[in-house]
């Protein structure tokens, strides 16, 4: 059966089979849901990295620094970029695509792009599963790259153990949607281009803002343990401390064409991998992440059965004309549309 | 019963039962569905337009100017604010609210906020369900106060008949979103605030990006109808001109505070309008909207289904332990999920 050569291909660590595999899963063709059941044991060593950001951000030069960084310490890293902005997704200039040779002809190194267009509402859940599958090949270090400062843009990378966001100083609208509450707290917060104007006012930015939330984002960590890294980090000694054994986002400056800042940014990542491990935060992460899973993967099989293997398009298509002409709502389309598919399921349950 | 006296107090134009039937249908109760199938017929005659744009933007008071516009138009009101940071939310500073107080003792306007937390991906859903109520109610300019700049953000103002992007000078990450495509293209584009230096370079950056994605976006509008307002509102003769028949999107430097430029937002609003009503356009959105909410709704009774009305959450609480035990996968235990909901949805069939 293919599924289990598949399987048996990526435990065995060959390329072709992952790449295979991955084909299978973007694409959702027939098998990925028992390949992915089938390496389930398999899945849960690597450390997940989620680097999220504005476009023009910097993003993919900053996570070619963290593949070198991470190889010189010996790791193997995946990449997944859901970025038609990244080189690594074929959206940007054929500079960068050479650029990244350098990183992608090493054996220990495997990137992998992902559109985002079309893929709709359930990117965030085909994402995690490549991620499952780079994570069962044994890559040590996934990296997850997603573009865009609203909340379904960092909803990706919240699927990773820690989560990055990358602004610049021209970065007004992340600022102000930080400033704002409408965007999730990452994990750690990382200002690229620091050499231009205005970096240390971003900077300065996002660490008042992490003053003013910190109290309450972070309730829900237990008091038990207290990170060596401390309150004393930021260097902010003026800010309330932040409670026992919760961790403080660090705001790193780097530069990354420089390669300036890119050493602390994986120091940061490291010690927030410890502390996730700690805390028994990664635990919980990891857990919620399952079910969260479950969830969507039973209303995807839902919405599967529903429009792709029961009459219920044919009967969209001919009520429509009805609804337009006002002989009936959608709501009683819809309603009719569901019983006419419990009746179908019902044959085949 | 409750659900035809609701929709007999909208008819009449009884502003305390439309706060009912919002409220009703904001959290989903009992009958909300059937209320809006009743009102069905009273709804298609409101133009309704989509604000959106980063927080800090200027949109509730850019929102604010559209209401007196339009109040000196003659024209009723009705606005949704989706939007934490907004003074009609209860975001923002108490003199905001304050502000809004001139316009809100007119019988005919009608403001109401939504919460964007919690909501998850239903939320374009709900409202664009509140809109119906407000057209039904007989408001003939509804607008939906949205923020954000990804791509979720884009698409709850695109429910309506007109998507207004708001930028402003400092919005980096915003113009790097459009250069870079990943954000659907608006139908008008407004520079708020645009006393401030970088106003006009943020205009022609748009203008630019326009010039450039015009011939794909516009390639599904058909070329029967020329506008009298053609290719040469923004004075561009040096760009190739927009297909004859379609639509050129404006951009608009406004200052909303002084009250400058919103005139001319209201002239391109209603220009766009007609234009939408000419080419056919407002019937093709409309029928594409009819469509999606059918989808939408089926998919909303499935899920409602599966977890309020079937022993899904218990099987999944019951699973979850052994999966994380190894004992079986996520999709192993969705499998199970789904296989017993249908069997249970069998017999209510």
């Amino acid at each position: 059966m293919q599924v289990e050569r598949l399987a048996e291909g990526i435990r065995k660590r060959e390329i072709p089979a992952l790449a295979r595999a991955i084909s299978l899963v973007e694409n959702g063709r027939d098998g990925f849901e028992s390949l992915l059941s089938a390496l389930h044991e398999d899945i849960g060593r690597a450390y997940r990295i989620g680097v999220t950001g504005p476009p023009g951000a910097g993003k993919s030069t900053l996570v070619e620094c963290l593949i070198r960084g991470y190889r010189k310490a010996g790791k193997t890293v995946g990449v997944i970029a859901v970025d038609p902005t990244s080189p690594f997704s074929g959206g940007a200039l054929l500079g960068d695509r050479i650029r990244m040779e350098s990183a992608t002809s090493d054996p220990s190194v495997f990137i992998r792009s992902m559109a985002t267009r079309g893929a709709g509402g359930g990117l965030s859940t085909t994402a995690r599963e490549v991620c499952d599958l780079l994570d069962a090949f044994g890559f040590e270090r996934i990296l997850i790259e997603t573009v865009g400062v609203g909340q379904s843009e960092l909803a990706i990378a919240a699927t990773a153990d820690t989560a990055v966001l990358v602004l610049v100083p021209e970065s007004g609208d992340g600022v102000q949607a930080l400033k704002a509450g409408i965007m999730e707290i990452a994990d750690i917060y990382v200002v690229n281009k620091a050499d231009r104007p205005g970096a240390e006012r971003v900077k300065r930015d996002i660490e008042v803002m992490l003053g003013i939330r910190r109290g309450q984002a972070y309730r829900h960590v237990a008091p038990h343990h207290r990170p060596e890294f401390g309150g004393g980090e930021r260097g902010q000694e003026a800010e309330p401390a932040a409670p026992a054994g919760s961790w403080e986002p660090p705001v790193i400056l780097t530069s990354a064409v420089k390669g300036e800042g890119t050493e602390l940014l994986i120091e940061a990542l490291e010690k927030h991998r410890e502390y996730l491990e700690r805390s028994g935060e990664l635990e919980r992460r990891r857990r919620e992440r399952i079910e969260r899973l479950t969830r969507e993967v039973v209303d995807r099989t839902l919405r599967q059965l529903v429009w792709h293997h029961s009459d219920a398009e044919v009967h969209l298509a001919s009520g429509l004309d009805r609804v337009l002409r006002g002989e009936r709502s959608p709501y009683e389309l819809a309603d009719e549309i569901v019983s006419a598919v419990r009746k179908e399921m019902a044959h085949g349950a």
